[in-house]
């Protein structure tokens, strides 16, 4: 006893965690796994925010609640939670469950690691190491470099305009962009709004986002970006990147890299490709041409836990430079955790390429599910969900149904549809049919 | 058929897959879970990198791999892996097991939800919004906001400087810091490499990180901030930002907030606490005077998953603003996900206060543990931590043993010593001494 509090002993009773940790486990298999793939369940419980904080009993109180009322409010976060793996949920660019990244990511909470250095998290950094390289051959380099980020492909993208950033200008890690020329970066119209986000943090700016033109399927118009490109320089400007997408989130649609590349190769900018959600085509040999050229970039976002079903989150960052540009760019040098005179080789330790200290280890889900799957069950998983979106597009599901209008027939799985009410299907195509159209939903 | 493709039917073996959850269960179980508190198990089996690979299957493959051999290799991936729930794991300012948090976290992985409108993710915003809500009132703030970052505490300070810098000039999310007056920030000589790290990400430059000196027991001087921040006035430089520590990583040391609100509130300088791994004292009556005068703070970065075992990560970073600072500063807009003609409030869609798009629900494992646990029963584990590092320092356990060299009376529960090897502990004291100490590891 020191300062009143009883020191020997566990903190808890570990036999009744144990048990609770059974129990729950159980309920967990019950209610989302077995029901995961039955359709005669609901995808969710829709109710309002004030009555959903009525249902549950979301307080925090002095004392704590016993297991079978713990147990109870475990089922009622199920019960009101949107099933995320039931076969009709269709909504954020991911869906479905996959047994193998599931039973990963429960050894991953079980274990609790963090991966910074190879002390603390062996097997989970030579994993990362191990997928990493592999993505790096599906993207066509003979070598290169990566990072998993656990904010998501946004935040990928952030780190991407920063390696470019201190490759135009390594001193900008020192001295800031105050007094500098103004820096730019192009992107097209409908990449995703990442790109505003990183300018802003960075301390870049959106105004110095360059947004560029695409045609009529959503892709850029390389003519469009090699103008933009000079009309910057023009006004003073210092163009630093550009960031091509392979399947922007509304219409899919990938731009051409090979052109983009070449332009890029002219003007001396580094060309990022945000692969976030179009990235997973390059396991099929039959799709991957959708992204020919991606070899090309000196960086590409990719998400494994989109189509290819990792779970929330698994976001790889790739790098083509192997000279260490990543830890040259985002090194603190800690020398509490960082020490350069460890007995082993410390360039297994990843902690000083990222921007954070502890970090999950994401690529182990994106591993288990490899090593279970192969890369021709990876392959089998893409080209079922482009066959699908083209059944319901060539084979005219969709149209064979009554007031459903098909926007443009897709390149990737994204198809874009309006729903037009019964009111509207006998309004003529104008500005009057559009504004009423608009306000559906 | 299209395309080659067979359509219909699962694409994997259902009852098979939840077979394989269910055995892999077990063995998380076995191997993991009962074996925590285990003191006979070791920590880590220790294998250098080379050697590892060799005992990792780590070979991704075209075919995929049997059940029965997966779970081989998820005995492997555990065995080979460091136990940081073992009562012997001391390392990265956090360890041990919490059951509740552990349940929660498996929820969340067979849930595999995505935290950024209120319709896609209901249950989950709710918790995050009474955690956030708790934690403010430890705070000591009448009302604020807030938002849980994947990223770690590091992140959080990140989102603390970008905050502060928009707030001191708006313009700098549109415009970037081309052009403008050299922005400097202000921490102690001890604070978390973050600072820097935040410094080069934001595109500020470290140089322009005023390192503040600290006293003898490592907490910043303020009389050397003010001298700083006069000084940085008079070479045109514009501060906007000052970064105090509760609970330094080294020494574990709490600089004095009152003291420096004052010079704050004195030159208009948003005050941010890392608190990230100091914030927990904030839940024990004994303890919280540690960090007296905290909600005199603009920000605040706390990290349950320290102390209060909530395992990586889960990391809040606290806003005293309550004009939706969050959202203005961080805001992309972005129209296919936060559409404002909702059937619900769209003030509960927290997508657009964050800098990444999918979120996972760290808030959720904490409410879990507050839940099972009650506000006393956190109290109690902070109170014991506090207790045990005095019960080593006072009882003299680390004075008994011999070879061992105390730093100093401990603020919190770091305990800084040095281990002087039998080689050394005849030589006095001198540069000899310290420089042959030094190359002990």
């Amino acid at each position: 006893l020191v300062d009143g509090v009883v020191l020997n002993g566990p903190t808890t009773d570990a036999k009744a965690g144990e048990k609770f940790v059974e129990e729950a486990c159980r309920l967990i298999m019950e209610e989302v796994v077995l029901k995961a793939t039955d359709v005669n369940e609901k995808v969710c419980e829709w109710q309002h925010p004030e009555r959903l904080k009525q249902l549950l009993d979301l307080e925090m109180r002095e004392t704590g609640e016993p297991h079978h009322r713990l147990l109870e409010l475990c089922q009622d976060v199920i019960r009101y939670s949107v099933k995320t793996n039931h076969p009709r949920f269709f909504n954020q660019l991911y869906a479905g469950l996959d047994y193998y990244s599931l039973v990963a990511r429960f050894i991953t909470e079980a274990l609790n690691p963090s991966v910074y250095t190879y002390e603390v998290s062996p097997v989970f950094l030579l994993v990362e190491e191990a997928v990493l390289k592999k993505m790096i051959e599906f993207i066509g380099w003979k070598e290169g470099d990566g990072i998993f980020n656990p904010a998501g492909g946004s935040v990928s993208n952030m780190y991407a305009v920063n390696l470019a950033r201190y490759k135009y200008c390594p001193d900008i890690k020192e001295k800031g962009l105050s007094g500098l020329p103004r820096l730019v970066l192009f992107t097209s119209a409908e990449s995703h709004y990442s790109m505003k986000k990183a300018a802003s943090f960075l301390g870049i700016g959106t105004d110095n986002v360059c947004f560029v033109e695409t045609d009529g399927r959503g892709k850029m118009i390389p003519e469009e970006l090699e103008k933009q490109v000079w009309q910057a320089r023009k006004e003073g400007a210092a163009p630093f990147l550009v960031c091509a997408t392979s399947g922007t989130t509304v219409l899919g649609a990938f731009d051409p890299l090979d052109e983009i590349a070449d332009i890029c190769e002219r003007h001396g900018l580094w060309l990022h490709v945000d692969a976030s959600w179009g990235g997973s085509a390059l396991m099929s040999r039959k799709h991957r041409k959708l992204l020919c050229g991606i070899h090309r970039a000196d960086s590409v976002a990719w998400n494994p836990h989109k189509m290819l079903m990792a779970g929330i989150q698994c976001c790889a960052l790739l790098v083509k430079d192997s000279s260490d540009l990543l830890k040259k760019c985002y090194s603190a040098k800690a020398s509490y955790l960082f020490q350069q005179d460890k007995f082993y080789d410390v360039s297994y330790d990843t902690g000083d390429k990222s921007i954070q200290c502890s970090r999950r280890p994401d690529a182990f889900k994106f591993w288990m599910t490899w090593k279970a799957l192969g890369t021709l069950g990876l392959e089998e998983r893409v080209n079922r969900a482009l066959a699908l979106s083209r059944y319901l597009y060539l084979v005219e599901e969709i149209k064979k149904r009554d007031g459903f209008k098909l926007l443009m027939e897709p390149e990737y799985v994204n198809i874009c549809f309006w729903y037009i009410p019964p009111s509207l299907r006998e309004l003529q195509e104008g500005p009057e049919f559009w504004a009423k159209l608009n306000l559906v939903s």
